[in-house]
């Protein structure tokens, strides 16, 4: 494998250090952006410099290969960047420890009453549910799905998962596809949500969803916004149809001051941190530096991005 | 084992179907407080009917062995009423699973900023941190801790046990004496109390271990309030010597209305609901159970009491 010509990878839109090293790490000659790059690695989570990216591409007719720095990758999708044409790679998989670590806080913050205790100035009632052997329903099958399963397993729980394709997920009680979604929800003690966004995902979870859960549920999102329909939400909390929301992401992203789901008693509102950048860095280093590796060596390259699905 | 008699068992202060049921379940047969009592099943945890237990004693000379309800036992034995004469069981260990479930569950949140992000009413910038990976101390070597350590091991949390004998505990990094706790605080992302209370761990985290213990650091205490000097835990939270304490015990308890810790920013309180009736109670009767038919066959009990170390 050393015997192959390093690849010429550039660093976009700005060279950070750690993309550096972890390029060169992984046996690749980091080269600006234009002509002789033969792979971009793409650093920047911002949709606003979706056409920076594209600019970028364009510069670069030699890229075959573009490795992105989020896991989901919707804005690129819509704005018709990623095209068959080249190998697409994102983050996929490589943040699924602390998005699932953050779920399972939220999940038992909510479950343990935490939004009434940490507003509490007096001493109040003994209360709260266990996760011990509770079921609990996942949509999605990826990383984070089965990052969570593993942290759910000395909790007993009842894992059911709803995905595109009933695969079977490891360590899952049983693995239904999307279409038995209705048959998912009644029963589980948490619905999580850790799935890509695609039209097809697009409030998944309504105002039927919300009303098929059980009263006592708690739904945690940590994918996307646009999973949920806000507005069936706000109703669902406010008529207590569920127990309570903990939710990552929100729709509209940032949440505007003065929204209905920041005075929900039983709403836990984290900013999109369930992976910050210091914990996704490393993470994303490694992801460079095993690509860059494969690239090289001509093998598989991890987190490919299907066009066709769209992540 | 069945051609034994049937223990007689008395049930106390009031006989509770839920553990009535479970001497029957276990082999024994139910009997009045009183002198043909072979054991007493003591099902009340307020010091405030301690009398009464003692009252059930004298009135049952033939009790050869008591079960207590809660684990830490403290306030019985502070009473004198823990003897030699007859064998002494309690809850330690039943309830180790929501307790560390709990613990977990404090830890995180607080690490994950939850204080902050439940209180705001606008959008945050990303901030926590992670669990995985991170050096964790825990004091007290008993089920809570063998069962916290299971819940952090998918984490890979490196745990540092602190415990009276240095027996090591399975899971854990490393095991050290109590004389050695100073060297076990710097460094830590969390301190976990998971230990018994006696006068040897009373305020066993005072003003000198909180300036041992990192800046970045939680405190979560799921023991006994009495473990820590409250008023040298209210000026370190103030000063930013740790970075946050997630309490389900205090000093006092219940937390006065007005005392500082409920305006701490950095004070997650819960009202000793680590584990509420409704979790422990089947805990409790599988106890009794388990108890009443080791009685019977004349084998070892689960949760003995040492009456000299005081749990």
């Amino acid at each position: 494998m050393t015997s192959v010509a390093p690849p010429r990878v550039a660093v976009g839109p700005e060279p950070a250090p750690f993309a550096v090293d972890a390029v060169t790490a992984g046996g690749g000659q980091v080269v600006p952006l234009g002509e002789e790059a033969d792979a971009l690695v793409w650093l920047s989570p911002r949709p606003e410099d979706n056409e920076l990216l594209r600019h970028a591409l364009a510069e670069g007719p030699g890229i075959r290969w573009v490795q992105l720095p989020f896991a989901g990758i919707e804005h690129v999708v819509a704005a018709g960047i990623v095209d068959a044409e080249r190998a697409w790679t994102c983050a996929k998989g490589s943040y699924a420890e602390p998005v699932a670590e953050h779920a399972l806080m939220l999940a038992m913050a909510g479950l343990r009453l935490l939004p009434a205790r940490i507003r509490a100035t007096s001493w109040g009632e003994q209360a709260g549910t266990s996760l011990y052997d509770a079921p609990v329903t996942i949509l999605g099958g990826g990383g984070i799905t089965q990052e969570l399963i593993r942290l759910l397993t000395p909790l007993r729980a009842e894992v059911t998962v709803v995905r595109r394709r009933p695969d079977p997920v490891p360590g899952a009680a049983r693995t239904v596809a999307a279409d038995r979604l209705h048959d998912a929800l009644p029963g589980a003690l948490v619905v999580f949500l850790a799935l890509a966004l695609t039209p097809a995902t697009e409030r998944v979870i309504g105002r039927r969803e919300l009303e098929r859960m059980d009263e006592r549920a708690w739904l945690v999102n940590v994918a996307r916004g646009r999973h949920v329909d806000t507005g069936a939400l706000v109703a669902a909390l406010a008529a207590g149809a569920i127990a309570g929301a903990a939710l990552d992401v929100t729709d509209p992203e940032p949440l505007p001051d003065g929204h209905p789901l920041w005075s929900a008693p039983n709403c836990i509102i984290t900013p999109h941190s369930a992976d910050t950048w210091e914990m996704v860095r490393p993470l994303l280093a490694a992801r460079i530096r095993e690509n860059v590796a494969r690239f090289r060596a001509g093998q598989p390259l991890e987190g490919t991005v299907d066009p066709a699905a769209g992540y």
